[in-house]
């Protein structure tokens, strides 16, 4: 390799690497316009964050097999219709039907003091009676197995610091398989979310392979868990009684939606995009995940009304069923498994929308070098820079089967997660400028990747 | 009058009115050194924190005739005992019993939406069916005047932003007088507050003379508030259904808690200081007003500890009632009504402790001043200057009798009233470090004022 060939290769990869710092390649001039006009449609007015509002204002929570979301499904086949998408169509799958019942928990000694809970999504009941028994609270799972000789016949309290999600999330997914094995009748977690206003945070637990036996489980605010630590710090013998009805009904039918900009030269291809449309039954599943139907669907819808219509198909899907069962994800997978391979792109809004928010990528060096030259479209927008982390719950079994790039918008991750899974989760807390800077960047970053002339390499 | 004397009184003034930019005056030295030791113990540990946590933890929410209040008197009473104060005893008072009872609102058209709630203090109830009706949504009492012929059998919601709670409180207490004057069958307010995280706010209300008949009246959260607003804005006729078992039983026995640090020369003379010990049944009154009370207590446990005794009489009580009938304050004046001109100055704690705090003052202009110069003594707390706003509704009972001037620790009012009567009133939110400042500038106040030779001017 001659010396001039090697500096004129190292400088073609810094241009790549860093478009931003040397303006845009020549390749986006002819993207250029209609990504333009999407982004100034899209942030003209406040249409993404109405329909978020009546979304949620008009159908709450929409846990799976709830009337709420058949309801809701219903409303997105015939908004779809009337955005003029094409190809609208739902896809049936079968869900889980979790259904919570009343609920209580009570602190009977020191007598008598009620306690905020949310039932962990999946828990069995209690007996009607309730469960009482004295509380064994912990900081962590060791501090559990280290003190494994005092859990039998008690109840467990996972009092453990949130930190982030994914590390605190493990004590709501399997603490009741820990606690079980031990022999504790019931098991609590602090709710995993920042100190929030005596909210606890639902979300979905398991119960492993059940070899240790099914125990209720449920999450308590933060202040409770606190309260119950320094009571028991200060030699008391915390007694609670428990009382839960939650149960599975039998699987019922639910159904993907699906709405389409069909491609005008490669319809066969397919960029995916969607969120999931069923939330929690605690709040009105307006960031998890109603934003992020709205802000993808939006690409579509924007399409469609500037008549923009990329080469190849761009794909809406609200998927069912993400919170408890990801049968809508599944689903889609299995119904879509011999076109898997022609999807080009796949894109999940499922991390709301609040600022700072960024695009994230998943995928060869090769495509996220051209998502980063497409990202600088986006500039009058202010996001942080395309990041890692691209992907999500629903897209995750198309794109494992299909080998598909993956993205994702994701916002503030504590502004997030402080009303993930809770009763605030509505429409109030979201900005409408927000919403529309998502809708704004998710539709032009998928009308490039839709009608670029090479696809996204893989 | 020569120019002279005019110069020096015009500078006397300036030096009274100004004393922390021209140095303390000569007459504070003696107490210096006792309140530089009462702010150094305050200050030294979190013992109030550590009290109001053992106070709200062990005892919770203390409402008028619960026996979660009459637990924590006696508490109050034996711990007092061990702290060393003086003279204490209980002093009966009669309270209302009001009891909430289970309670639920749901948005039944557009079916089927649970709205959380809190039935105001006093409240009756609904017929056990419930009240199911449309809703008629008002931003003010005025456009509900406007309206006044479409509030026949609906439940009017008032819809009213909150801006501060001395305006706002007014829907609270009156809301449902005003809607039950035009045939309205409930009355829902915005809780009155910041926006929380889908947190109704309770609070007493009262139907004045009852010639229009008693209708059933709740608080809602400010995001549900909005979403019935925005669902009748869309033509939705929004349909509710209201159940509520509120009722008062019959009167019951309560007490205020009183201890002292007897006067050395004249303990006829009283200082009073106090806070109250009931709360709303939501929260574990913490802030309101458990804090109130430890702070104040903390005056006379401090002096006791440092085995400093001032010449007159420092009377903490702990008033009962004040949430829903102001028994206590009531009843202590009438009690102590043969020794009301003897109270030399009367100090509440009811409105949080959160910074940026300040002492307030409601008395005469020479008093004022007094209380200014002592004030300096304090400065190492890096309190706010003395405002107005001294008072509170339990001192002012014997405060009007006895023409008393009265003092306040006010909090920040943001802080406070973003918690004030919901479930999030608990001691985490209150910082160690912020209670020990209140009870050092209470402590150090008092006691100048209990010991100074002069009384303070009324």
């Amino acid at each position: 390799m001659r010396r001039a060939t090697s500096l004129l290769l190292f400088l073609s990869v810094v241009l790549i690497a860093s478009p931003s710092a040397q303006g845009p390649p020549a390749w986006l001039d002819p993207y250029r316009e209609n990504a333009d006009k999407l982004i100034k449609a899209a942030t003209a007015d406040r249409f993404a964050w109405d329909r978020v509002a009546e979304l949620t204002d008009t159908y709450g929570q929409r846990i799976s097999g709830s009337d709420n979301l058949n309801r809701a499904i219903a409303w997105a086949v015939e908004t779809m219709k009337k955005d003029g998408l094409e190809n609208v169509h739902t896809e049936r799958v079968m869900v889980p039907k979790w259904v919570r019942g009343a609920e209580s928990l009570e602190i009977t000694n020191p007598p008598h003091h009620v306690v905020p809970l949310l039932g962990l999504g999946g828990s069995v009941a209690t007996p009607p009676a309730g469960i009482e028994a004295e509380v064994m609270v912990v900081a962590s799972g060791d501090a559990l197995t280290r003190r494994a000789a005092e859990a039998k016949g008690k109840i467990v309290l996972f009092n453990v610091p949130y930190t982030n999600y994914g590390e605190t999330v493990a004590y709501r997914s399997g603490g009741a398989r820990m606690a079980a094995q031990y022999g504790a009748v019931a098991a609590l977690v602090r709710a995993v979310g920042p100190v929030g206003l005596r909210t606890p945070h639902t979300g979905g637990m398991n119960y492993g392979d059940d070899t240790v036996g099914k125990i209720p489980t449920a999450a308590i605010p933060v202040e409770d868990s606190l309260r119950i630590q320094r009571l028991t710090n200060r030699g008391i013998k915390v007694r609670l009684r428990l009382k839960m009805e939650a149960h599975f009904d039998a699987d019922v039918e639910s159904f993907n939606v699906v709405g389409e900009i069909r491609g005008s030269e490669k319809p066969e291809e397919i960029v995916l995009v969607g969120g999931h449309f069923d939330s929690w039954d605690t709040g009105a599943g307006a960031s998890d995940d109603g934003v992020g139907c709205v802000v993808t669907w939006e690409a579509a819808r924007l399409m469609k009304t500037l008549n923009i219509r990329p080469k190849r198909t761009v794909r809406v899907v609200l998927f069912t069923n993400e919170e408890n069962g990801t049968r809508g994800g599944n689903g889609y997978r299995d119904q879509h498994a011999n076109e898997a391979a022609n999807h080009v792109m796949a894109f999940e809004s499922d991390s709301g929308v609040f600022a700072p928010a960024r695009l994230g990528f998943s995928g060869s060096d090769a495509a996220r070098r051209i998502i980063a030259e497409i990202s600088t479209l986006l500039t009058p927008l202010g996001l942080q820079d395309v990041g890692t982390g691209g992907g999500g719950a629903d897209i995750g079994p198309i794109a494992t089967l299909g080998k598909v790039p993956m993205m994702a918008y994701s916002g503030d991750a504590t502004k997030y997660f402080t009303i993930h899974h809770t009763p605030a989760d509505t429409v109030d807390r979201i900005e409408p400028a927000e919403v529309s800077k998502a809708a704004a960047a998710i539709a032009a970053m998928i009308y490039v990747v839709a009608d670029m002339p090479q696809g996204l390499p893989k």
